[in-house]
């Protein structure tokens, strides 16, 4: 249609739908897309446009915004709602244990992978920092607090989210032993108390 | 003497002793020689050779090998040896919120300052990491373990550093609200009793 096509821009448009194409698409845009507007202001929708795609393709990849999220923006193939139903899916008085496994679960099979990178990305922009703090403490870690009915539930989760940030830093990153190796088990002993504690003990 | 100087290095021989020149000369070379030798590698004698130097001059600006490292790699002016007098200086089971109150009272002031270059230097070389390992664990935290009389001390020392790693992301990096704001009382009721756990309690 148009006779000169500006070469700098890729032709989004008419992508074939459903195949990895759009999934590479729909990443690099949602990359773009939350660090512009932030995790709150991010719609499926307006990733879908700037990939091209349909919005229903966000849901077929990703199982939706949450999803799409952790794997443009964290890196790590993990399923948040899931994730989130199985932290939440005990005792109350279990929550911190919980955490811990599942934190190592997804992170330990890769040796931390790119926990480095993405702390990296924190330190060096801004806007990185606030789309966390939207997705961490105004999507996961409140949905947590939310559901243990507990005060003080934004002070609580971002308490939750200087250890467990710590205790990535000292294990993935800086690799202070004998925490950097230490076994799950003793992980989970050392630390899960201090997360339980922050979740639903007294905070003074 | 030499008619033809190179003009790449800089003379370092003959640098007028004690002065603002002397303090940069070691500055810079502390940062090198930690690097290539970890904090227990480098000694003081080895940065003021590289510096041109004479040795007395670490203690006459820095207290020691201590606190040219705070200065040099840290890049916080503080006295390492009577900030861990200051951390023992109390029942021990007033020591978590001793290390709280310090920490708060070293990097509020300075809103951060240069806590996210530090994290970034740490996630960019595997040596800095390892200088920051030699200086956090095997010195200043085995100093509190040490004096605490507690087993376990090298794994109480990594689960503090995390702790504290993670509460300077979140107050000074990631700026995690409420507890980027919070004031001195509200985050020393909140984290000081993890801190004491991790050093003086059950650890399972």
């Amino acid at each position: 249609m148009n006779p000169s096509p500006r070469q700098t821009e890729p032709k989004r448009r008419g992508r074939r739908a459903g195949g990895e194409d759009t999934k590479a698409a729909l990443l690099a845009a949602a990359r773009e897309v939350f660090v512009e507007r932030g995790y709150e202001g991010a719609t499926v929708r307006s990733i879908a446009g700037r990939a091209g795609v349909d919005a229903a393709m966000v849901n077929h990849w990703f199982g939706g915004k949450e999803g799409l999220f952790a794997e443009a923006v964290l890196q790590v193939p993990v399923d948040i709602n899931a994730l989130v139903e199985r932290l939440l899916d005990g005792p109350d008085e279990g929550i911190g244990e919980r955490i811990v496994r599942n934190f190592l679960a997804v992170w330990d099979p890769i040796d931390g992978g790119p926990f480095a990178a993405m702390v990296r990305s924190v330190t060096s922009h801004d806007q990185v920092a606030e789309v966390l703090r939207g997705f961490f403490v105004q999507t996961l870690l409140k949905r947590l607090t939310t559901h243990l009915g507990v005060a003080d539930g934004e002070l609580r989760a971002t308490l939750l989210a200087s250890q467990i940030f710590g205790m990535g830093m000292v294990r993935y990153v800086v690799r202070f032993e004998p925490l950097a190796s230490a076994d799950v088990d003793t992980v989970v002993k050392a630390i899960a108390p201090n997360l339980q504690r922050y979740l639903t003990g007294d905070l003074g």
